[in-house]
């Protein structure tokens, strides 16, 4: 049994109006299995860079416990490269560089060894790819777990539609829910996407947190104020990341699971936001997220007895 | 003792993309007075209204065993009218019409009777009003919870800091919060406010919920997402009486009450936004309240164990 996860492993170069960086490694994969390495030991990583992409980062993904067999390597060619600048609300963003190069022409190779995979996270990658991954296992996952955005939905709708259709969990912002959905109020957006194919929907809030829904139930999470946001890249799939490593480790998908694992991918979420890159990500200990989850549990408990 | 509402009673016009009012009544002492209604019954009101203002209106005042010894009538004057236009994301509005009228000159006398109160809810006014109603209290009460807005940040920032240094509670949107403060960040936000003079701070976020600071600690209560919003009118200052109507209804101040204050502040406000104008929030029952606050428990609650 393990977890596998698929996205792009990259690099970035952000701006944000704490600072610069240089190319520091990324991409939606990076994010979510580190964050979920914290929470399950059998992770596996699907994904591809070019030469340029350092040996130690791949060193760091095996103290992490990530499986790399499924990471291409391909010699003479270049990783994906994004880069852009935030505003000082830090909610919007402007890509200032994206060079495909490798991510382009990715073909997701699926190991032997990966198909005892029974928790799927599909990364965002484009809908195409994600729905090849899918059929490229011999068994379904018992939760397959989708995140995506709205470029998809602009230039891939049809495959976004189709690769719906396969999944148990989507993830996306407030804003790509009213895109999906032709809905303004996120309760009808919701009860649109659950028909769409996921019978969850996660609906991620930034610093308003996040809301799941499923049947007629709904839950709320919220997200921990901070007083310093140095660099929201990686926060989404960091989340997701949390949520399905979560998942995995209980075993049982619930929607009493999923409430926890919202909490914990939101306080996997919240550090990553504390530094540029993966740098705080790549450091925590078991007691920095159970004193982070407890400070959720602080921020919204209330003495109404049910 | 009591709890003195003071507050506009006027009439709004109002159009949102669900349809559209005549002048109806409104007003910030309208909906926090009816809003406490639910909670305790002895609440006194202060304003003051034109001749044009209905009995039939008066009378639901005391059918809510509201006071109202304290709202003038001023012969051969018109009421207070504002009419605005909501936007389709329900977020913005647009200001059509303000004719101040009696509110231009108003004077808030509080009679003998009213000097009981221990229990103040300064709602949306000029902070020289609201300031000469605390000169003219002769105790101070036990807590005074003040409402504001942007307009008077723009116009009467000087009296509107001095009023600050005599309140215990400010409530404010986080736009608001920003501007007061000069901090994008509403945790730095909150910890510059507290410093003004209230002791709590409430950050009312609409469809993202609400925030309130106090110390180092930080409660975070969701909104209820509903799937239609037909008229935001009034939704913050129902929130405001709903809160303080249970905090006079428990009477001891504190932080965990106020946690579940807010919870009944919101559960207000949300009926408020179901209909237009005060239509829901004058004909509840402590059933539906009581069904609506279940609602936030459930919508909340999740199991990790602190």
């Amino acid at each position: 049994m393990s977890l596998l996860v698929i996205g792009s492993v990259a690099f970035d170069a952000i701006e944000t109006p704490f600072g610069k960086t240089d190319k520091i490694v990324g991409g939606a994969g990076t994010y979510a299995s580190l964050a979920a390495s914290y929470f399950y030991d059998k992770i596996k990583l699907v994904g591809v860079v070019g030469e340029d992409f350092p040996q130690s980062e791949i060193d760091d993904f095996h103290k992490h416990h990530i499986d790399t067999e499924g990471l291409q390597i391909k010699m003479g060619e270049k990783s994906f490269f994004w880069s852009g600048k935030y505003h000082n609300d830090m909610n919007s963003r402007d890509t200032l560089v994206t060079e495909l190069n490798v991510l382009g022409t990715f073909d997701p190779i699926i190991p032997d060894s990966y198909q005892d995979c029974k928790f799927l996270m599909l990364g965002n990658l484009s809908p195409q790819v994600q729905q090849t991954v899918i059929k490229r296992l011999h068994n379904r996952p018992r939760l397959i777990v989708m995140d995506t955005m709205n470029f998809w939905m602009n230039i891939a709708l049809d495959d976004l539609l189709e690769t719906l259709k396969m999944v148990d969990v989507l993830t996306i912002n407030d804003e790509e829910a009213r895109q999906l959905s032709g809905e303004y109020s996120l309760v009808k957006a919701a009860r649109k996407i659950v028909t769409m194919g996921p019978k969850y929907l996660i609906i991620k809030k930034g610093e308003h947190g996040a809301l799941l829904f499923h049947e007629d139930k709904i839950f709320a999470a919220p997200a921990l104020p901070l007083a310093e946001v140095y660099d929201p890249t990686g926060a989404g799939d960091t989340f997701a990341g949390g949520f399905i490593g979560y998942m995995a480790h209980m075993g049982e998908v619930s929607f009493e699971n999923m409430k926890n694992a919202i909490i914990y991918g939101s306080a996997l979420a919240s550090f990553c936001v504390e530094k540029f890159g993966t740098e705080k990500i790549k450091n925590l200990t078991k007691d920095d997220i159970v004193a982070r989850v407890q400070e959720f549990v602080r921020l919204s408990k209330f003495n109404i007895i049910s």
